[in-house]
C-alpha cells in the first residue's frame, strides 16, 4: 500500500510540479485551492449535515488564511450517496450558503454526482500579488501560531472514543471539531510579515516539520502551546497531552516564520487588528529536524480516525 | 428519492445562484469550472487508469470548448481507494500529464484521499472577457454542432451489453469511449459567433432541451446527424438508431446557436480553422420545445449504466 507522501510524489514527479504548497499563485496574482472531504474518513460522528459541508469549505478558507489570501469565489462538487434525503441536501446546501456568508466568499456553481458515500470537493479562487510559502523560513526568525493546540484532538477523543470531558471544556472541545474556525484575520493581517507559512490541518507537528524541511533549517519550540485544560483532560482520560498537542490534527491554526526584523511590525499589526500572536519558538540552522525544548520531536502526522 | 435536477435545485436557491451554467465567469476575466468523476457510475469497463484519468480532464476541457475558452490551469483532487498500487497511481498520473500536453493545461497542485472507489475532480481556470451562455438562443438562429452523434453510445453498448460492431466502426466506436476528444478548435475558433452553447456529455436532446429551455424558445432539428455506420449498427443489434443518436451521451461535441447575421462569418472562420461546422437546425419562438422535423423530441437525457 502506498503512502499519501509516496502518492504525492508520484504525482509531483509525472506533472512536473515541483513546488508542493497545496495553494497555487498562478499569472494575473490568481489564487487556486482545492480539498477534498470524505464523509468516510473526514467527518465525525454528530456533525450535522451543514457542519460537514462548512467544513469542507474551511479546509479551503483555511489554506488561502494561511497564505494572506481572502477567497473570492468557490465552485462545490459533490458526490452523493443514492438514497440521500431532502433534508439531508438541504442541510448540507444550509452549510455552504452559511459558510459562503461567514468566510465572505461568492459560490458560484459545482456539479453533482452519484457516488457510494458522500465526497465534497472545493475549489477556491482568490488574488495575491505574492504569497508566503512553505520554504522561505530562515536562521534567526521567530516561530508563531495563530492559537493554542490539543483542544481539536481532545474534542475528537470525546466524539470517537467516549472520552470523559467536564464543562466548559467539553463544550469547547466539541464544538472545536463540529464547527472549526479558521484564522482568515489573522492571516490576512499577518501574511505580509511571514517569511514561511502553513495551515497546521494535518497537526502541529507534521506542519513544523513541513516548514523546517521544506526550508531546510530547524524549529526549536521553547512554549508549548497547549490549550487551557489539555493537560487536566489527558490526565483524566489517561492520555498525553503531549500527543494531543503534537500530533493530533484537525486544528486549523495558522503556523508562521517571521524574520526578527519585521517582529515588531507584525506585533504592532496584530494588536491594532486586536489578534492574539503566540510566539512559541525561533529557527536555527539545521537539516530540517523539530525540536520542542532540547528533545527531537516526533516527525508524525495527525492519523485519521475510522470514523465509519 | 431526489433527481439530480432537484438536488441541484435546492443548492440554486439556497446558495442565490440564478445562473445554473457549469462554467463561471468571474470578475477580472476568470473563467472557473469543476467537474467530478467516479469510477463507479462514469467510468465503462475496460478503460486504463490513464484513460479514466484523462477523461476526468476531457469532461471540463468540453465544457470551457463550448464557450470558447481555453484552459490555463488545472488543480486535481483524487479520491483513492485503500488497496491502491503504485503502477495504478502512476497510470492515473500519466494520464494527467498527457492530459496537460494534449489539451495545453497546467497542473498546478490538488489533493489526494482515501475514500471508497476512485473520485477524480477537476477544478479548470481559463480566460475570456465574455462568454456564450445558455440562454441567448433567439428565433431565426441556426443550430450547429461540431460532429455526428451516435458512436459513443454504440461503443458503450460494445463494451457495457456486448453489442456486435463489425471492424472500423467498432474501433472508432469503443475508441470514441476510451478516448473522447473534446472540441477545443471548435470552441475556440467559432465561440465568438455562438448565441448560445453546450456540450453534449449529457446527450443530444438534453443539450438541445437546455438551450431551448434556457432560452425560451423552441428549436427543430431538420437533419438527424448520426454517424457513419450507427444505423447499421442498430439494426444488427436490435437497437433504435433515434436513441442512440439522442439519447446516448458521453459525447464531448459542442451544440450551439448562430445568428444568422453571423453564419457566412462563422462558415469562413470554420473553413479557415478546417473545421466542420454543421448546420442541423433552426430557433422558433415557442416554449422551450425541441422537434425532430415535425415531431417532438423526448426530453430525456443520458442514463448512466451500472458501470460495476
Amino acid at each position: 500500500m502506498l503512502t499519501e507522501k509516496e502518492i504525492i510524489q508520484i504525482f509531483a514527479s509525472k506533472l512536473g510540479i515541483a513546488n508542493l504548497d497545496d495553494v497555487a499563485l498562478l499569472g494575473r496574482g490568481i489564487v487556486f485551492k482545492v480539498d477534498m472531504l470524505v464523509a468516510s474518513t473526514d467527518v465525525p460522528h454528530g456533525m450535522a449535515p451543514w457542519q460537514v459541508a462548512r467544513k469542507s469549505v474551511v479546509s479551503c478558507v483555511s489554506d488561502l488564511a494561511a497564505k494572506g489570501v481572502q477567497p473570492h469565489a468557490a465552485m462545490i462538487s459533490l458526490g452523493l450517496p443514492k438514497n440521500c434525503t431532502r433534508p439531508y441536501v438541504e442541510g448540507l446546501a444550509n452549510g455552504f450558503a452559511g459558510a459562503s456568508k461567514e468566510f465572505g466568499v461568492r459560490m458560484v456553481g459545482g456539479d453533482t454526482n452519484e457516488a457510494s458515500g458522500l465526497v465534497i470537493d472545493c475549489s477556491m479562487i482568490g488574488f495575491a500579488s505574492k504569497m508566503p510559502t512553505r520554504t522561505g523560513a530562515k536562521p534567526g526568525d521567530v516561530v508563531v501560531i495563530s492559537g493554542t493546540f490539543g483542544l481539536t484532538p481532545a474534542g475528537l477523543e470525546i466524539l470517537m472514543r467516549d472520552a470523559k470531558g467536564a464543562g466548559a471544556f467539553r463544550k469547547y472541545a466539541v464544538e472545536s471539531v463540529l464547527e472549526p474556525k479558521p484564522r482568515q484575520r489573522f492571516g490576512i493581517a499577518l501574511a505580509k510579515f511571514f517569511s514561511s507559512s502553513i495551515d497546521s490541518s494535518d497537526g502541529l507537528a507534521i506542519s513544523l516539520y513541513e516548514l523546517a524541511g521544506q526550508s531546510g533549517v530547524n524549529i526549536v519550540i521553547d512554549i508549548v502551546p497547549a490549550a487551557d485544560g489539555v493537560e487536566k483532560f489527558a490526565q483524566e482520560n489517561g492520555l498525553d497531552a503531549h500527543e494531543l498537542v503534537f500530533h493530533g490534527g484537525e486544528e486549523y491554526e495558522i503556523v508562521a516564520t517571521i524574520p526578527k526584523s519585521r517582529l515588531n511590525r507584525a506585533i504592532s499589526a496584530a494588536k491594532k487588528s486586536g489578534i492574539a500572536l503566540h510566539i512559541i519558538g525561533r529557527v536555527q540552522r539545521g537539516p530540517g529536524d523539530v525540536f520542542v525544548g532540547k528533545k527531537l520531536l516526533e516527525n508524525k502526522g495527525y492519523v485519521h480516525f475510522d470514523m465509519r
